[in-house]
């Protein structure tokens, strides 16, 4: 394979590859995805928020110190990464029930939790991601125990810095999901996106939605939702 | 309540009430159910050969240095065993993968792990018993942080103990549930029972099994299966 050629193309965002084999263009898509794939749409405007959100965020992350694959943005709809070989677990930290934890442990949406809870699954479309734990990881040789221990340890430490950010914009943080890849030299680094797709985010005044549960609950105004909240971070054109 | 009350009726016994405040009757049941209740029958002789192997269990594992609730039997039904609080979660200990672990991991029945998995559900009917990680049981307070890793600990410990003495017995033990409880003083013991209806068991000759997924899989032969078992411990009648 050679520059320019799609190296993936997922659900959300296309990868490919540049002239540095260690870096890869990502290029974020208008279309919305839920419950495994089963619902689908087209929602104009989401791939460019989400770009600009992202990049705010990895930036945010990386001026405190989290280690991260972003690079830069270079158009609306795309930035520059590091490639990195992604480990198949995403990792969700929670700091309020929402979503399948209300079902899993039977508390309401909207219970503060005591501490976050930070939990792994295994990303396999074909198992529905199945939540797993520390053996379950090791059986399945997706990461080493000290890898674990660190991408706990990051996420949490994510959190505190995100919880942080978005409190000064009148955003509750509820819940959000990582992923995280080995570079080149084996060094494990936070990757993926971090996004309304891939967060929950409530409004502090009034409790309102502001995250892709807008799409899954068809409450409607999913992009003017992003589009709140890319204006709250203060976000520009990058471009 | 006094003296011979019933305590508490499950679906594979019963509990009573004694002169002692610290020690209850159990009285092993003939029924048999599977997947959450749905699945039920009676199953004649079940109750006795569960009450003899699990005599015969406890006892081993009491001789080699595992605290645990059983006293003695008294009946070929019954047994009495220290009263405790049980901790709301089931402990599983797996070898090899079988059941629900397939659908999570996607390995197939009969793949031998690497390392014992260690597995918490939350012990609660109308959640269908849900997978939990130490973060979920933390903010449900089902236990403290030490408590699971005791409870980890001894359920290895357990899984050391039992391999071995299957293995002589030509018994390859698959997987089994643990249920732990706080005793009056707030120690940890292990308790409820460790039988065929909790315990997967294969034959190490010809794969047969010889435990409760006889019954979920309508597989015939149930109690001579479990008499099986009985018979390679050296059960005898114990009263
Ligand atoms: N820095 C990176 N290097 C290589 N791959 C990456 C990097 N960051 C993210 N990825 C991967 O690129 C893909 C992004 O595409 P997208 O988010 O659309 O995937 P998806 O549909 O969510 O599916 P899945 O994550 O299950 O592959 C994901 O597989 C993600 O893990
Ligand atoms: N030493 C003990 N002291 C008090 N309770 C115990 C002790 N050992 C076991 N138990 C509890 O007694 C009950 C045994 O009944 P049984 O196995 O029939 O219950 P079950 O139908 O499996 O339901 P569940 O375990 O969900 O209550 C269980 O609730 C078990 O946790
Ligand atoms: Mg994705
Ligand atoms: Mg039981």
């Amino acid at each position: 394979m050679k520059a320019g050629e799609m190296l993936y193309e997922g659900k959300a965002k296309q990868l490919f590859l540049t002239e540095d084999p260690n870096v890869v263009r990502v290029k974020y898509k208008d279309s919305a995805t839920a419950f495994n794939g089963e619902k689908r749409a087209t929602l104009e405007g989401k791939g460019e928020l989400n770009n600009r959100i992202s990049t705010i965020f990895f930036q945010y992350l990386k001026d405190n110190g989290i280690r991260n694959h972003f690079i830069e943005p270079i158009s609306p709809l795309e930035q520059l990464v590091r490639k990195v070989e992604i480990i198949s677990l995403e990792v969700v930290v929670r700091n309020i029930v929402a979503g399948t934890l209300c079902k899993r442990i039977g508390l309401s949406e909207g219970t503060a939790l005591p501490r976050p809870v930070v939990e792994f699954y295994y990303k396999d479309d074909a198992l529905g991601d199945p939540l797993v734990n520390r053996d379950h990881i090791s059986a399945l040789n997706l990461a080493t125990p000290d890898q674990v221990a660190q991408m706990r340890e990051i996420a949490l430490k994510v959190n505190e810095l995100l919880k942080k950010l978005l409190a000064e914009l009148q955003i509750i943080l509820v819940d959000f999901k990582l992923e995280f890849g080995l570079d080149g030299e084996g060094k494990l680094l936070l990757a993926d996106e971090i996004s309304p797709d891939t967060c929950r985010f409530w409004d502090a005044g009034t409790g309102e939605k502001l995250d892709k549960d807008r799409f899954r609950r068809d409450l409607g105004q999913v992009v003017e939702a992003y589009q709140d909240i890319l204006n709250r971070l203060g976000g520009k054109k990058h471009v």
